[in-house]
């Protein structure tokens, strides 16, 4: 079939809207009608060049929402139908990671979809015969994908598509951090560093866990409104005394759970200055720049601070993201005040200025029916 | 009462064994007579001057192990005649971290301690009236030292001194590290970074948790026998190759539990970049120089290690040491090999040089009838 992709054709260029045909699912593939898609940082960090790994040409996106419109042979867990959102970090059920409740990094096929193919490794997208790279397993800035199906949340239909799209990567990621990788307990004082999408879901997780303090810190005043509006019960700009006011607000200890959504490492270092004595933990998120590292002075270690990282929030995805997606339902997560920007897929290119100069958290690309 | 004691009077000069006056021991302490003290590095390191937070003149020690011979008003948990094992680490059962059971940092005594007084803020020790500060809350290069009860772990008379004494910080600051701030789970694999006193007992503690592969890493082939005795099932020498081994011997994925007991950051990195994608924990036991930093590119924390550190083995001292204590009972531990010289007090520079040349793993001081 013949499908309307916004193609990365060039490093650094503007993506290229145009029409690409789209191969039919194959055995463990399902055909998705994209309703929504959420534009991402990693989406502009893979278009901008400076991802070692990242390939083109190649259709770009990884946040989407949709219907499944057909499924390949083998397909048992979806149906024609089913509303469905993205996982650019799948969940197969069967591999050593997927039985180990301690990760979510699903081994089945990581290879492939790092490379930009769908697992059997070929595409099923192409030009005029030449294949076209997937990217994230998922190549949701397009009117329709053909995905993996362990890389598909069967999600209820009730939930609106442009907002159901931000729980397949950075709102689950925040919400996961805090709910899951940190485990975030009743009481605790908790310090969230970053105010964008991921760090907006990390409040809302210290919320949902119940945290007795949660400060975020960010240097935009409308980005700290939005925190407020999370749950945050403090916010601070990043003034670079932040670590000091985190004790002072402490009894000198530091806090019990610290998050880092920023990508700076220097920002990741007051994440693990500021927690606590004895048994603070810090929680990496961000995605730090390319040869970048975390400066940590052994002895905040040896005195009790534990340092883990978290991808896509430690959630096993067609497990947990469906939960999540209920919370939202059920009034537990605000999620209307991350969309800032609502276009159509030939837009895509704004979307990416709106990101670049902080213009609001999240754009979201809507397709016939997703709005 | 008159006592002999190696005293601390410049930095990197000789210890002065001496003469001192030794007072009563005051409300909540208690007087011990040392049978037998360790020599370990952080003596050493305090001697030398470059401990920024250390002070002259000093009775340095806190390897120790003897007999209570007088109590003072209020102290409940201790007879004269109990044999004890002394604790750097206190503690007091009443404060904050003392009821967490997620720490082993009790807060009680921690500023007057390290500033060389006992919790009352005074000295027992002196000289001609000139009052000399106490050293890690023990000072155990001294016949009799006056001690505050909370830092006496009461011990199986059983056990020989020159063997108890070595619980008192290295040996149960390795074991504890794999037992109690690891947690290391039955068939993981684990590597250990160096096979001093420290390291030794981190295979150890791997051995008793019943670890499948124990990867003992040093430069000194003697030592890496030691660690072949204490349980390791594979020993390398430090060739700058070590984790692209690890990663072999795993199936590219790291190990289960990696531990650093060497000080040096560079060796921390190795064991951050060792430990498993997915879960692995890196636990940081070495004291780092001055200034220096753990460098680790955030991309293996978002890919699932975590670090931590681990100050005296995680280990509640006065709880938990008479329980290893019985495990060298029991003959699960072996201590004799870690023992490479024995020699009274006045020998006590002699111990500091055949550390600093790396000759053997522990020198022991021995007071009449501690061997």
């Amino acid at each position: 079939m013949k499908v309307r992709a916004a193609v990365l054709e060039q490093f650094a260029e503007p993506l290229v809207v145009q029409e690409l045909d789209l191969a039919e699912p194959r055995a463990g593939e399902a055909l998705v009608r994209l309703q929504a898609c959420g534009v991402c940082h990693t989406d502009m960090y893979t278009a901008s060049g400076a991802d070692p790994s990242g390939y083109a040409p190649t259709v770009l996106g990884h946040e989407g929402a949709g219907v499944v419109e057909a499924v390949g042979e083998g397909v048992s867990s979806l149906s024609v139908g089913d509303h469905v959102v993205t996982l650019f970090s799948p969940q197969c059920r069967e591999c050593a990671h997927c039985l180990n409740p301690r990760t979510n990094l699903c081994l089945a096929i990581r290879e492939q979809q790092n490379l930009g193919y769908l697992p059997d490794g070929t595409t099923r997208l192409s030009r005029a015969g030449e294949p076209i790279r997937h990217f994230m397993g998922t190549s949701t800035f397009c009117e329709y994908s053909v995905m993996p199906e362990i890389a598909l949340a069967k999600v209820d239909p009730e939930a609106p598509p442009d907002r159901a799209c931000l729980f397949a990567c950075g709102l689950s990621t925040g919400l996961g951090a805090a709910m899951f990788t940190a485990g975030v307990t009743p009481g605790s004082t908790c310090v969230v560093f970053g105010a964008g999408m991921v760090g907006l879901g990390a409040v809302a997780g210290c919320r949902l866990r119940e945290a007795g303090r949660i400060v975020c810190v960010d240097p935009s005043e409308p980005r700290r409104e939005l925190a407020r509006a999370q749950g945050a019960t403090e916010c601070w700009p990043a003034d670079g005394h932040v670590v000091e006011r985190v004790l002072e607000l402490t009894k000198g200890f530091g806090a019990d759970y610290t998050f880092e959504a920023t990508g700076l490492v220097s920002v990741m270092a007051e994440a693990v200055a500021a927690a606590r004595m004895g048994w603070g933990l810090s929680t990496i998120i961000g995605v730090a720049g390319k040869g970048e590292t975390l400066d940590i002075v052994p002895r905040l270690l040896i005195t009790g601070r534990r340092v883990c990282g978290s991808s896509f929030g430690g959630l096993k995805g067609r497990d947990q993201v469906p939960d999540l997606i209920q919370l939202y339902l059920q009034g537990q997560v605000e999620v209307d005040q991350f969309i800032s920007h609502r276009m159509p897929l030939d837009e895509v290119n704004r979307a990416f200025e709106l990101m670049a100069r902080q213009d609001g958290i999240r754009s979201v690309l809507t397709f016939d029916g997703g709005a």
